[in-house]
């Protein structure tokens, strides 16, 4: 039995206290978050759960053998390495960190020590994606030409991090996972409507090698929520919406088909030429599986699938991807100020 | 009773030969069609339609009074060029010309001889963009931050336009019907997986005066047709899908709302907050209304709507974007190349 | 070149007129309709089409070969009778007659002189109802266990037929195509709310041999148009929407399973099974398919797929449900009145 | 504090285990299912909850103030009647029992005692059946002149249920709600594939008075799970799609409007005439609702909207529809054989 301390109980964290909680080979044995009556709370429905406001009685208590870190971007990097430091494996919420130099440490420090570092990219245990890389694996979408990703909704407007920082790890690891390469060149372009500095509209065009191209429309401004990513390959194509319950994934049997000039001209245009697909999916809660992973790659009973690497790497694409968004961003700035100088001189 | 020749018997061209026929004011006197048998075939169902290998027996007619150019887009320029020297109003497909100084040149023309000159930017007469124009005049989406399309399908390859030029056209002059605006700044990215020379996918951002971004998505590589606008405000949201059927324009009662930060952290998510309106659209067929537009025009009984200036406008902004299309691909051309370049020196 | 007269000219009418002009080996000789202006209309547009106000200058006419009937259902057994007597071949639009005597007395007399006796049931050449066929025929469903319709809009609440007559002929043709076999057992029940002789809402309940069963749920009251036949088999089903553009039939690679009373307790609701597939359908207008047939059968290069004899069961079957419909209509009113009566007695 | 005994913990009774231990005015003190293994279970994760194998100890313990009966439908009554014979007030799944004499039976032993008698008919709880409510008694939708539902999926094939007692009770509980009628006549109409006594499809057409016509389409034998009321007035019509995440419910301001017979012959088919309305939902869970209610009323803070009065009703219509539907499948089954009989005496 693994006992786990569960650092943060916003949102995402009282999902993972259900999740810990009805794993079998998991003891959650303590929960830190500083929020008022939590203790209270706890002590009725959850006797055997400690409740700490603060890290340190986790960090010293060696009974613990793993934590799971689901407080904002900011505290992640600390609190891991104070968890990696006492000996404790680590799982954290993604993005993993603030920057890659941070990334980096841990990594560094989790391998020195023997230990588990683990990113909860959940997507990477969502049937679709594992359906996706499926299809991408096999060569079943022939050559991928690009990736599509719709990934828009009201944002939280979270403190701590920007409409990037937000959405595109999902993407970027899904990236990762299907196509295994870092972005060659990354352009991006947005808007700060609400808060000055902080974009809440993202676009990011990411080049790879081998002629893919990935592009990410990624909004806090829209109340229709979408969550649409094609993958456009020469055999076939795939979407995914997350929101269609009934047929989340669909297989295009279509690819670029060429005409002669002469047979173009008696074309009319079709919505699509082949059949469709949409294979059924596996129904369990991906959450799930995440955690038991992080328990059996604790026990080295499996190899971590979305271990510190691969966050890592998220982490660096983020960072160039916010440091070509700051350059656009002052552009335009600069650009639309310029233009209103010389609206208001020629007045 | 205005006699029209119609230049250009391709796919569009068909539908405007019917469109012209079935307009009474109008009397479709000549097509010009270099195709084969189109002579013999228009003979019998339509003996007193004149059929013409080359332009310049219509230009020589002093009978006709206006002609309609459905032809590809190199040859606008001189076609449009000649109909107007020889006092004929005009008509001219989408986009106008290949080049700003030609539609320049265009609009001079037909003001000097005081000539209609219009162009067939028939989305501005669908129901849906009219009453998307209506909500963004009155102000009823309140103030507004983005303009989102997502136009993507299997593309037929034209030899003489790329996706830019093919797709962009549409969504450029329905901004500029419900903004009336050109963009202060441009930024573009894209791919040319078929053609070396011409981008099959285009994204385009387009950054107006007042905190309006715009944002495109185009594409010739999707077997899923999509055509999709998203326009956003501070009152209510806009989503036009071309393609349901059923309901195509929704207009969401949400905005961005702002929460203390105490409260955010109750939040779950959710799909959207406020009720969902979809207006009944009028069911008439946009050409039908273009076609009767030009007439009314040409008699001068009603302004212009989609004349030479809007085109211009559009072409040069297709040009603008076409700059920094071009810009960006060699850029990640030259990223890519010398990054493989690294990878045989590393070898 | 067969030569064709049209009667009627109504929404339909003007349909076939399209497609009997379009069709290369057709020639449109004749149409009847007494329609003011429709003549001076027709003179312009298409002089070599004579124009009658009624029937007799087109029955004497030898030179005329074939008739097309799309009249009111009333006066089709009178205008077919003459044709086939004048020894022209008929197409004739659904329902073929009022009642199955008539049916019958065209089948003979068609039979008799060796004339072309077609029913439009244009459905059977729709590329859905096709594939549809393909997938019974093979038995890829499985053994059939249900056919469900629900076919309702906001009505045109034509005179001389009920909303069974109106819609009804769809259902009864595609099943007698698919499963050729005619019900052992009818149960009806609807409602009066327009006209309180004509049903327009009804629904049916068809028995057939083999443990097939058919509903109708047909309505000329609903503000929603739904278009939607499930047939479900021991191995597959397949749902056709008419209404839906991109994925007008699926095929749910679904059927019953059995679990033990033991596992059952541990289901928890899904939404489907199996995967789902889409097939491509060939795009072509199912009408210029029907005429196409209609002059091939005459030349005896091809089987009626759609004959008399297939209108006089679709027919035969509505008689049938009509009696069980009236009977159901005549208690339920009964029982109402009865049930008003006693209330009032009571009071 | 109320203390509640909760009676079956299969797919139901789970979900009630959950919400009644979270509500904080309910204690559940005790849970009887004879299921192997469950004591222990709860024991880890509930040591305050007792687990009883039978009913005996919780009708004998008189500090359990409440029961809450999920167990299979035969046994409702025993179990309901014990309980308020020991003084306890009583929540039942629905259907309330399995015949109208033993639902009269526990209406009056409530009434007597001044005990709650309520039915979890959960969906007269849900946010959209209120909405509708709210739309036909304020006369939004005008006239009503039908109900419509489709309600299919593959079954569960319980054993004490047929199709129509396993799925028409939620239909006739929300027609109760939102009409105040019982039936005046009814008209059934099934098969059975599965299991010969028990119909897994059954089609039912109950009148009201006033006009009102309802139809159920419910089925076990689909593998497209359908959940759709429509209800058509004489302003409005409003449609009820439970499998709609984002717009569930949606209002179509359209009527049935008349034209002159003149005017029809003009109309092309047309989808929809008005506009259509998306009204936000309120998004709590109704279970939660449903127990909170409960608690109120045996306080007597609120007066019961789903008492035991609703419940006989909803038993009444269910036997008189189970009589129709037993004729119609006797009458069927023997028209079937006849035929069959006929064809084999042929040959």
């Amino acid at each position: 039995m693994i006992k786990v301390a569960l650092f943060g109980m916003g949102y995402w964290g009282r999902n993972l206290f259900r999740v810990i909680s009805s794993n079998p080979g998991l003891q959650l044995a303590a929960v830190v978050d500083p929020a008022p009556g939590l203790q209270e709370r706890l002590a009725a429905s959850h006797p055997n759960v400690k409740v700490y406001p603060d890290a340190a009685p986790v960090m010293a208590d060696s009974d613990i053998d793993a934590v799971v870190i689901a407080t904002p971007v900011a505290s992640h990097y600390d609190l891991a390495r104070a968890a990696l430091d006492a000996g404790k494996h680590v799982m954290v919420e993604k993005p993993m960190c603030s920057s890659s130099d941070e990334a980096a440490d841990l990594v560094f420090r989790a391998a020195a020590r023997g230990l588990t570092l683990m990113v909860d990219h959940t997507f990477l245990f969502h049937p679709a994606v594992m359906k996706l890389a499926e299809l991408v694996h096999s060569e079943a979408l022939g050559r991928i030409s690009y990736f599509d990703s719709q990934r828009v909704n009201l944002g939280l407007f979270q403190p701590d991090v920007n409409v990037l920082w937000d959405l595109a790890p999902h993407d970027l690891s899904i990236i990762d996972y299907l196509f295994q390469h870092e972005p060659v060149e990354i352009e991006a372009s947005g808007y700060c409507h609400v808060n000055p500095t902080s974009p809440d509209i993202a676009y990011l065009t990411f080049h790879y090698p081998g002629s893919m191209v990935a592009h990410l429309n990624l909004s806090w401004m829209s109340p229709v929520k979408v969550r649409r990513i094609a993958v456009g390959g020469s055999a076939q194509m795939a979407v995914w919406d997350d929101l269609n319950r009934e047929e989340p994934l669909k297989v295009y049997d279509s690819g670029i088909t060429f005409q002669s000039e002469q047979e173009r001209h008696m074309i009319l245009p079709s919505y699509r030429i082949g059949s469709v697909h949409s294979p059924r999916l596996a129904g369990s809660e991906p959450l799930v599986d995440v955690l038991e992973h992080f328990r059996r790659v604790i026990l080295g009973q499996e190899r971590c699938k979305t271990d510190g690497r691969l966050g890592l790497r998220v982490v660096r694409t983020l960072e160039q991807a916010q440091a070509k968004l700051d350059f656009s961003l002052r552009r335009v700035r600069n650009g639309l100020a310029a233009q209103q100088a010389s609206v208001v001189a020629a007045e």
